[in-house]
């Protein structure tokens, strides 16, 4: 193994997932809002204790009020002047709905100088919501539209409309308040109206959209139901200020500084990987071949969500797939390298971050007894990646922001 | 679709081709040998007549003698001086022998002021042999080193042995005349040694390489077989100087030139793509995804040979099924496209070299009810780009070197 390019590689992913984690995100964010003396914080997602702890740290003044909703779980301790709440995940529970319910009731009757922090990361779509109907009725429109095949945006355009606090309605709730959102990204693309289905953010579509998707597949409703449908979402904002932080884009980034920082020449090839793992990695191999001996330092970077359609019943990940099926292309490179991770630091059901691999790494497969065609077979990478001291592990890192894989030549 | 995109992405592709087809490449060949005026052609392969005749056309001189040998049916015309004659391929027949023995004995006692100017091209291998053994025995040996799984490494190490002309042997007859020799390559990576077992090129086994072989595999072969595997091949051939043209390296370099020449600035990401076609079509659209709307004018170009598993019965190509997965990607961006053509004017059994896709392309396709994964599940590009005007036909080109994708933003 060549030790200075695996150095080199673990030390660019950490900086890169360090950058995006809650804690120095939030940090970041906090720096570009205007938030007064007059605070009150909503946190809410799986990330939402850690946020919430950051923004404490960072605040200038202690919040008036402030809750933490998060997964059953997910509280690490007591946060100064908040109280935390925990609920269902990934279906919404009773104590979604009071938990959501406290929130509204911090937020009624706010002045316009009073400022909402609120701080959404994923899972957020379950643990914060209140239906206008029955939440039996939510459920059973949902899973009807599940079973004639509508799309997810065509769901959530309907959930949106039968929820009190999505698709901005929140937002429009803690009028005139303003409103200084925080988002922290796990959705490829980042369109805060899709992430958990945006309680802050302006809804596009128009106003009969909903009621079409019924129509479509012959839906049959409440009188209740349908008349929320025919309700408008908020269509402006400007009491809203939203960043999105951590998000994929920003991983590679911060990857690409880092790898600057070694003396790397970095190129984002893409924040937004969604192809199959093992055939990822072995393009990411055939670019390294390519201008492997040219005797520049160089980095490709590539972030987002790989697949892994499995054949097998091995121990693996996507990111510990992608490595190993680069491992062929490198073999014999003295100068290539390719490491992958998830950023959440968990690749698939293992222990392990994800994988490393480089020119050596095919020859100390091969004398261990494995062969990578029939590993990847098997999605066992875990074991093979294990056996040549190729698995990464960083620990839970507190973040979810997708993958991201870096292919060095130096 | 964007017209403008296609334009250009076809112009880009077909000058790319027109550089490193034979005319052009041989040219720019001749340009840099030294020939003196005693010049002996020999040109071996499927481009073997365009090669000779774009020769003659740039020779100072005619040539004293000449052969041409390439497959049944493509000669394409008389050529003033050179014989040209036509052979079994992609398995040696009694032709192959008589032209090849008509070579040897063109180029006996040759002396130092002699210049073989060899000419060779993709199919060689067949087209160009003489067994040292029956022909039924080297047949025979092949068969049986595929059968208990030997590599295409370790077959051509013994049919080298087995052959008067491979592995230098050639270029060893041709002694004490200098041999210029031109290579079109077709194989990915670009060895002399292997392109047509390297007739004019040193081989790199040790001596005792080809008994190891017979060896590990139990191969039971007649005594003057055995003999001929003990001779060692040329190790040195100072009289050979060897040019290799119109690689898919070259291919990408002509590309990249061309995107400049029309304002984008290009990005070779690889000469040595060999994943699954389909993934590599999703990986190259979610780069144009990540740099789309930024209003610089790029190109990202990948060359090489993509794979495709058949799991259908219809009908396409690998370029033709690289473009279309990528149609899903680039939906929606006004200012993305992707070629993918096979040099040769040929994608798979078809007669279009490839196709194209903007962010246009999923719109249309659905619209005439093509949904694309179940396409590429009934490998069945060509009828779906067909429905869009998606395929690209340039006609056989005279030239292979593999594929070449290329995807733009502008």
């Amino acid at each position: 193994m060549n030790q200075r390019l695996r150095q080199d590689a673990e030390r660019i992913v950490r900086a890169a997932i360090h950058a995006v984690g809650p804690d120095e995100a939030v940090r970041r964010a906090l720096s570009g809002c205007t938030l007064g003396d007059r605070i009150y914080l909503v946190a809410v997602g799986k990330a939402a204790w850690r946020m919430a702890q950051a923004a404490l740290r960072h605040l200038p003044v202690l919040p008036r009020g402030g809750i933490v909703i998060t997964k059953y779980g997910h509280v690490q301790g007591e946060l100064p002047g908040v109280v935390c709440l925990e609920a269902g995940h990934p279906v919404p529970d009773e104590n979604t709905y009071r938990a959501t319910q406290a929130v509204l009731d911090m937020t009624a009757d706010l002045c316009p100088e009073d400022c909402v922090l609120f701080l959404l990361s994923g899972g957020g779509s379950a643990l914060f919501e209140k239906p206008m109907v029955a939440a039996e009725e939510m459920e059973a429109v949902t899973r009807k539209l599940l079973a004639c095949g509508a799309g997810i945006i065509e769901i959530n355009a309907i959930r949106k409309r039968l929820s009190c606090v999505k698709g901005g309605r929140f937002a429009q709730w803690c009028h005139p308040a303003r409103v200084e959102a925080v988002i922290l990204s796990d959705v490829l693309g980042d369109s805060p109206a899709m992430i958990a289905s945006g309680p802050v953010t302006e809804d596009s579509m128009p106003w009969d959209g909903a009621e079409k998707i019924v129509l479509r597949y012959g839906l049959s409703v409440s009188p209740a139901a349908l008349s929320c449908l025919k309700k408008e979402l908020p269509k402006q904002l400007c009491h809203v200020h939203t960043q999105v932080i951590g998000s994929v884009r920003e991983l590679c980034l911060a990857a690409a500084e880092e790898c600057r920082l070694l003396g790397y020449e970095p190129a984002v090839l893409t924040d937004h990987l969604d192809c199959e793992a093992r055939e990822a990695g072995r393009f990411l191999a055939d670019i390294l071949y390519t201008h492997s001996g040219q005797g520049r330092k160089m980095a490709f970077l590539a972030g987002g969500e790989t697949v892994v359609h499995l054949t097998g019943g091995g121990l693996g990940g996507r990111n510990q797939e992608l490595a190993l099926a680069a491992a062929g292309g490198l073999a014999g490179l003295p100068d290539a390298a390719l490491i992958s991770v998830g950023s959440d630091g968990t690749d698939g059901p293992t222990d392990a971050a994800g994988g490393y691999v480089d020119g050596d790494s095919e020859k100390a497969l091969m004398e261990m007894g494995f062969e990578i065609s029939k590993v990847l077979t098997e999605n066992d990478a875990y074991h093979a990646l294990k056996a040549v001291n190729g698995l990464i592990f960083t620990g839970p890192t507190g973040t979810n922001v997708n993958d991201i894989a870096v292919g060095l030549i130096g």
